[in-house]
């Protein structure tokens, strides 16, 4: 490719609201460019390097067995009703009516799909198992879209989902993409940790993500030392140790409270005991509109993904708000660990009932015995409360958010880390067969059987950013050589009197040789701006052709500092290994 | 590929709905299946095909040196405003609105999107010319799909988009365009016929059609025998025949007519003369509400095309109700060719005024002295007409439909043709650099100039349900060997008492020579079943591999009938060529 009528040059001056370096390459280098807020334009270059991000994934997944196939990018609303996901994915789901009154969503995942292509075929326990795949173009309707390429509102993903007899043998199938997976992202460029996640609105029980350690990542999780535990932020897990369970319980006591005593903090200064010692709060509302009362020892917090999972809601909680305080009788630091119900009738948004409200227990109320706080007035509070005795709720579980340095299950150290998610694998098990009417197949004795499912996704340009975010310096982009979006960068260098076309020959010679080359043939730039637009744009490979250098080239690795003259036909063996 | 474990089986039952073979054959062999009316499923062997047929048209498209990139497929529904587009194509535009209120269009064809991404850059005459492409989905809110995948309401489509500094240079790209599309066809296995064509709403001055001819396509052109002249019927011009000019004019009169005179047949038979010598009326009603009243020469048709380009109209025409004939106080019948006005007050759509009546008159009005008709009442209508004496319209223009046997503007006969559109290319000039602000480049001079620009097509689906429609026989598909989806079906058959791995083993070998096999190892299907399911799915070679052979293997030709009995070696030999 002639650099000249490339389209997408580089470029020096990129938007300050740019933060994320792999992000600001992308555009400065002229791989992308945003169209409107989470939707990008793919320019040439960028194309390039999806396209071969794509082949890899490609390969191992035929390698694997997967077929590729792909479904309509609209999907009959009909089916994300089956199962119930209209509602559950709702807040980023995208629908659309057409002229004729049918409804549709725009493709985000895409399971109804392909379960609904699968049963219009009868299957034989013979046909079994099967994992096939697509890449197509993905929404979700995102609040915020951010860090360029890493959390978008369109883009392409392969999403692979697999057909199996039964729940051993989907393990293999489960066994084998995490290897696949594992392969795929050494080829792409990087080192994966595993890490156990939450499923959100996918269903099944459990998953994983691929994570690539970075501290410029959202993705935190929490691993031991030595890797044997690995697990997402919102579902870590660990252990509560026992405060002071050998202490005698104390009567329940109202006791008096200076004025100036409102938030923990104070707490801690009026009574000189540490956070463990005191009922905390966290007050959320359900879809529905009922008010959710958390309660957890003071020094925990609440993993809303936890809560969320415990209530079996399918939408994530919001935040209280005062005006839903007040409908509980209550204001912001004044919650109670029991006792609150709806003061305001409330209707339910849409069930037929009121709302309610509905306390939830943390397994760390067990910890601890004569809890300060829980009925917190102007001047009063409660103390010596031993959970079990003084209050219980219906309600209990593991609602606490993980942290370093707590104990992991495996009895070592949680090590906080952060990273970028370029790749998750579900279990998806029974929960689309049974859900949707003729997920089955024949087996060997004749009966009807749902089959057992997993899906797979990565998403392509997630991990076109991820590479650069890991092979970049100070002057651009360093592209690993199997995802490059030209293997040589060929700079011509050329004095004013000079009419040689030298640099026109080798670049006709090398692509002639197979060799992928982008070539800068511009006649009115300078030597040192064609250098920083080769280090910007970060082929593995610079080619220097230059009058001065008599019949050799100029090679330099980007990745390196050295450079050498060689012989055109050295330059080829070279590239050709 | 195992086919025991391939995903999309041959299948027997077919929808009675399917009526064209093309369609049948891919439901039937397992490359398609419908998800709801007019979206399908590509299934592991129709994507195969389709990606083969990709990478011809990506091929060309590159060394004729175009460049790739993408889209989003949600476009800004602020750039259709732009072009005023979002009207004009409203009928087909699928609209979204995101959840914090932003508008989108969903692609079906991406000028605005191209010419927005071009202008986020400083284009200099240096640039230029270039021209970008994308293969990506498309939409088309079609009131009706048929014909499987040629008239969908989403596909796959390679768009490209030249950005030329003038004119001139424009038509060099034009040019090579079409040159690129005729190879494309011919590699995809068949002649196409290069048709004048509208240009919808897309804009700009001319555009051509790339179709095959075949008597299934709902493509209907007129083609001179010489092939000088090809057009689609919607713009096909001819020559118009003085029919009796050289008459003198009579005085204008109202004459009885008995009551049975309704139809224009009735007139024939009543006044013993051919149909050129009546006036016909055509009454149809534009987006506004505004009545179109076309008059014009009794044996030849309205185009509806021509009538709403005289007519400057976006939006097709739609045939007038009888209620639209009430609001211009006639009904069916007795419609004047001249004289009628708003009768009942009508507010137009969006413009601020009343809808008004809109005489057209066709040409062909001054090819005849004396017509009848024109004042058509109960029992009198008018005779001794005479265009530009008795009534004369504002409009005039060339709004007739051509047909088979009328004279061609090159002085031959037309021939009606049908056929399938695979293909467009378009002239769009100015159309978008005008009316997008900024879509301009720096030249020479300093100035900024808007780029001249063309569009080019080619949707995949359609090209590859064409390509069965053109290559097929009674048992089922033969693939060209370019894009079968296999080049090989290997079909084993085992004596029951057998546990041979030998096809097993030519399976493995010739993958490993780099055939693409697929291998019908299924142990409970009858050698009938087999081969019939192998011409059905139609790859170019049939090998069978049968204890009976001994070492050597059956060599068979889908579109061929020798069967022969070859070496191994030899077999791998021939495929390799």
């Amino acid at each position: 490719m002639r650099y000249s009528k490339l389209f997408g040059k580089t470029t020096k001056t990129v938007s300050n609201d740019i933060k994320m370096t792999s992000h600001k390459l992308l555009v400065q280098a002229g791989f992308i460019r945003e169209s409107t807020a989470g939707r990008y334009f793919m320019l040439p270059l960028g194309i390039r390097v999806q396209q071969k991000i794509m082949a890899i994934i490609k390969e191992e997944m035929d390698k694997a067995g997967a077929q590729e196939m792909i479904t309509p990018v609209l999907h009959p609303l009909e089916l994300w009703k089956e199962t119930n996901r209209n509602n559950a994915a709702g807040f980023e789901l995208m629908k659309i009516t057409d002229r004729r009154g049918a409804d549709f969503a725009l493709g985000g995942t895409a399971e109804e799909m392909f379960v609904d292509v699968v049963r219009k075929f009868p299957l034989s326990y013979k046909d079994l198992p099967f994992n096939v795949y697509q890449f197509s173009q993905k929404f979700r309707d995102e609040l915020r879209a951010r860090g360029g390429l890493l959390r978008v509102r369109e883009f392409m993903m392969k999403d692979a989902y697999s057909f199996d007899l039964d729940e051993e043998n989907f393990k293999k199938e489960y066994e084998k993409m995490w290897k696949t997976y594992k392969k795929i992202f050494q080829r792409l460029g990087y080192e994966t940790k595993v890490v156990e996640s939450d499923n959100g609105y996918i269903g099944g029980e459990y998953c994983h993500e691929f994570v690539v350690e970075n501290e410029n990542g959202e993705t935190k999780f929490l691993e031991t030392e030595d890797g044997s535990y690995c697990a997402h932020e919102e579902v870590a897990k660990f252990q509560l140790e026992n405060i002071n369970l050998d202490e005698e319980e104390k009567p329940f006591t109202i006791i008096d409270q200076p004025e100036w005593v409102h938030t923990m903090e104070d707490n801690f200064k009026h009574y000189g005991k540490p956070a463990q010692f005191f009922l905390k709060n966290v007050v959320s509302r359900n879809f529905q509109g009922d008010i959710v009362i958390a309660t957890i020892r003071g020094d925990l917090e609440i993993n809303p993904i936890k809560l969320q999972h415990v209530l079996h809601e399918v939408i994530p909680l919001q935040p209280a708000t005062e005006e839903d305080l007040a409908a509980i009788g209550s204001k912001t630091g004044y919650v109670h660990s029991w006792g609150h119900k709806m003061q305001t009738k409330r209707k339910a948004k849409t069930e037929e009932r009121d709302c309610k409200v509905i306390y939830v227990a943390d397994l760390s109320l067990k910890t601890v015995r004569n809890f300060v706080g829980g009925q917190k007035e102007e001047i009063t509070d409660s103390t010596n409360v031993n959970y079990d005795r003084d209050f219980k709720h219906e309600i209990e579980g593991d609602i606490a958010l993980a942290k370093e340095g707590y104990t992991a299950i495996n009895g070592q150290k949680l090590i906080a880390k952060k990273g970028i998610e370029v790749g998750n694998i579900f279990q998806l098990g029974y929960h689309y067969s049974h859900l949707m009417s003729g997920a089955t197949f024949t087996d060997q004795d004749g009966s009807q059987k749902p089959y057992y499912m997993g899906c797979y996704g990565i998403g392509i340009g997630r991990n076109l950013q991820t590479i650069i975010e890991m092979h970049h310096d100070e002057k651009g982009i360093i592209w690993p050589q199997a995802v490059a979006p030209y293997q040589v960068h060929l700079v011509e260098l050329r004095s004013k009197d000079s009419d040689s076309n030298k640099a026109d020959e080798i670049y006709q010679k090398l692509q002639e040789a197979g060799v992928e080359v982008l070539y800068d043939d511009r006649n009115d730039i300078s030597a040192g701006q064609k250098f920083a637009d080769a280090d910007l744009i970060g082929c593995p490979v610079r080619l220097v052709v230059s009058s001065r250098n008599g019949d050799k080239i100029e090679w330099k690795k980007r990745d390196g500092k050295e450079i050498e003259l060689i012989e055109f036909e050295k330059v080829v063996e070279r590239l050709l290994i």
